[in-house]
């Protein structure tokens, strides 16, 4: 059987760019699997082909090895080159590769889950500052200044970040929570996610155990689920981590003892002691992370673990996410001194460094004073808010609910009864959706309740969403 | 024993924004360190020293709480506050903590020196493209036309990179590499080096064996070494990776086809589809790494894996570190399409993506054509500078002495025979350095001379830099 080779649908498509023999290859095994050319057909001989295409013979040849190595043609030596019998097996594999997969891969996948977790939409939406009040004229301009890095500074930066933005940033957790760090101590990374994952790769290995709270920042448990640590989940109260639960074999502790995540407890002193001297006794590690802990209420808070920490345990964490916008895509790990030359070598091993105009940016606005402007400003306008959900909610709703802390941060957890079903409520009837305290859960399941954000929505949209919420509880408890 | 605490150097600086608490206890641990405080001297009341400066009592509390934990007071119930006896011991530390480090920690520590091998300086440098031809004034106007960004996008953007960029890369790559994919399939990342280790994170597990060509980049190396694989060298030749030598052990294989890093083969078409049916027959999976392939002599460059790959079996990298500049630190990932979804999550656990300005100016940099325009015109650049070094060498060296391939990408090795002591010749008396292969090599010792780069340099400078090295390589010749 011989059929004379369609040429018309195989002529090259020279505008496309790609690469003639790999444009050929697919055309004709389009045509197979069509049924165009049937099992059995003798293709047109390299040297024809190309000349009827207009094509090298090489172009054609390397076409026609292409397709016999993946057994849509045969070559038999002098007679020719075939369409195999086969062939058209290979039509099943048009709807993708559907392969079992590796751990590492189900892992990766698997941790999709926890980011629909940690996503919340509506007035009370946790986890986005006030995008409306950013700073973006002052921003830009910065910006626009910075663009000069392209005149002078084309090459590869510091991975571990511009000096000039390490400095700042040194500068600014010092005068805001107290800690202590020069600037080579300080890693510039994409955000405190990318903190995460940088910490679990220096610090533990797969296997490893990794103490997170329960409930815990969902996210955070996705870095550490994809490094292949195992969790151990150790409690907290409305203080914060029970120190006295922390077990020995974990290498390092995840904790967010200014201001809890979910629950919003500032840890005391005495657990933050306990925390330390825990790292201390298991050879282990703490990191910190002060997430949204410029934002405080009246009070200072507490000295963050860093500040307190005399044997080089705590890896403090910090991001631009909260304090201007995530958008951004900075954050910075303070590494104890002892490590951070080991900090900066892993980071340069994982990511060569983030735009340095970015960072020059971001370092010019600090050092300008415009981010402790801002953070001054946006503190009263927290405080404010903070204020209004707690009045809102605490008229509204009565016992069994209480209110977690509301002294800090960007949110404040409503807290119900062990009975109490919050995965139902958590929906609004326009789609709003709040954060369920039990999905943030890992091991218990006595915690329920709403985690809820103040920050990125106009006071009256707060009282609003605040009083629907309030109504949408009431109603469930009375059917 | 009691003495009067010497109130004057604890007054806290309230301008330095530190805690108050976390200053009086440095302050104390200083007096007693140095001396000031003798051991036994019993401290003020904390109720006497917070009037006394001016404190609340809480703060001296904490402060004094904090030195006790750390066992530079003692609290005697009753009796007061009292300097401890080995507080004295704690001078010692002041050193800085020296503590035996896990084989993370080392393991990330390691890796420094593999960062030194990868530099060189002076006009032969490889790795940076010409920087004084970037197109500054058109990147700028890009960049400020994307600073509104910045009005309407502060949230946080796909983790995996904004969409216009996304199809602007699998436009590219399509355009210029044969690259076949969808937007869903890219993964925008800082460059390569967070690529390769992405690729790590989801396709292998520490313990794992990876493949690496040899010699290699060294960085690549580094990357999955701080991810804990082992490395399994495969030798090259002047056409590349020898395919016939891959273990089936191995679940991931690194591999430079297009331009083989260093020794610059393009690797034939029957090793190309050698090392697709190695990936398929062992279950692994293959990482092509593109990084300079955009740059071509007269020919077209052979398809890339990826696009000759029937079996998504193929991660494929690139970069604009090259094609740009490295300081916009962006480069990409394209995962097959199973895999699309993994690679996102993983990314998005690892890193919530980097700078939507950034992304954004580059997407209307390619979109408007500046983006090809400005690689075909570096291309004649770097035509003309690869004949200059070519010719200017050939003229200089002899027998033994040859070079590698030279129609692709931004360097070309220089090779000697395997007694030639390559990393003593390595530095010019200007202090200009080139890289040794020796230092570019896993297991062999075969493989001696000089990994040059011609695009970062004048005309002039790449030919006066071979020149003197030829002369350095002659003068070491005949002594």
């Amino acid at each position: 059987m011989k059929e004379p080779l369609p040429a018309e649908p195989l002529f090259p498509d020279r505008t496309s760019g790609e690469n003639l023999a790999v444009q050929l290859a697919r055309r004709l095994r389009a045509a197979i699997e069509g049924g165009t050319l049937r099992a059995g057909t003798r293709l047109l001989g390299s040297r024809q082909l190309a000349k009827r295409l207009g094509l090298g013979r090489n172009t054609v040849a390397l076409a026609y090895e292409q397709l016999t190595a993946e057994g849509y043609v045969d070559a038999h030596k002098g007679a020719g080159t075939f369409v195999a019998a086969n062939a058209v097996r290979h039509r099943q594999r048009r709807g993708g590769i559907d392969r079992p997969q590796s751990s590492r891969v189900r892992r990766a996948s698997a941790s999709r889950s926890l980011f629909e977790t940690a996503t919340g939409s509506g007035p009370l939406r946790p986890g986005i500052p006030d995008l409306s009040r950013f700073p973006t004229a002052t921003w830009k301009r910065c910006a626009r200044n910075a663009l000069q890095v392209y005149d002078r500074d084309l090459g590869y930066g510091p991975a571990a970040g511009l000096r000039a933005l390490r400095e700042a940033v040194a500068t600014h957790v010092r005068q805001f929570r107290g800690v202590s760090a020069q600037p080579e101590q300080v890693v510039i990374v994409e955000g405190a996610q990318a903190a995460f994952h940088l910490a679990a790769t220096v610090l533990a290995s797969a296997g490893e155990d990794v103490i997170v709270e329960d409930p815990c920042y969902a996210l955070a448990r996705a870095a550490f689920m994809i490094h292949g640590l195992t969790l151990r989940a150790v409690p907290v109260d409305l203080l914060g981590i029970d120190s006295s639960r922390l077990p020995q074999t974990a290498r390092l502790a995840f904790v967010t003892p200014t201001h809890q995540f979910p629950l919003g407890g500032a840890l005391p002193i005495a657990r933050r002691l306990e925390l330390l001297a825990w790292a201390k006794s298991a050879d282990a590690y703490i990191l910190e992370d002060d997430y949204d802990s410029e934002f405080t209420s009246k009070t200072r808070p507490l000295p963050s673990l860093q500040s307190l920490d005399r044997d080089e345990r705590v890896i403090y964490i910090g991001s631009f996410s909260k304090t201007l916008a995530p958008s951004i895509r900075l954050g910075y790990l303070i590494a104890p001194p002892h490590l951070a030359s080991a900090f900066r070598a892993a980071r340069a091993s994982t990511s060569l460094g983030v735009s340095l105009h970015v960072q020059a940016t971001a370092a010019e606005f600090i050092e300008q004073g415009h981010f402790a402007r801002h953070i001054r400003r946006m503190n009263a306008v927290y405080e404010r808010r903070r204020t209004i959900l707690v009045e809102t909610l605490s008229s509204r709703l009565q016992e069994p609910f209480r209110l977690g802390p509301s002294q800090m941060g960007l949110h404040i957890a409503l807290i119900g009864e062990r009975s109490f079903d919050d995965a139902r409520l958590s929906l609004g009837k326009d789609g709003e959706r709040v954060i369920p305290l039990s999905q943030l859960c890992i091991e218990r399941n006595d915690c329920r309740g709403f985690l809820l954000g103040f920050a990125n929505g106009s006071d009256r949209a707060i009282e609003q969403g605040a009083t629907q919420l309030a109504e949408r509880i009431r109603q469930a408890a009375s059917r």
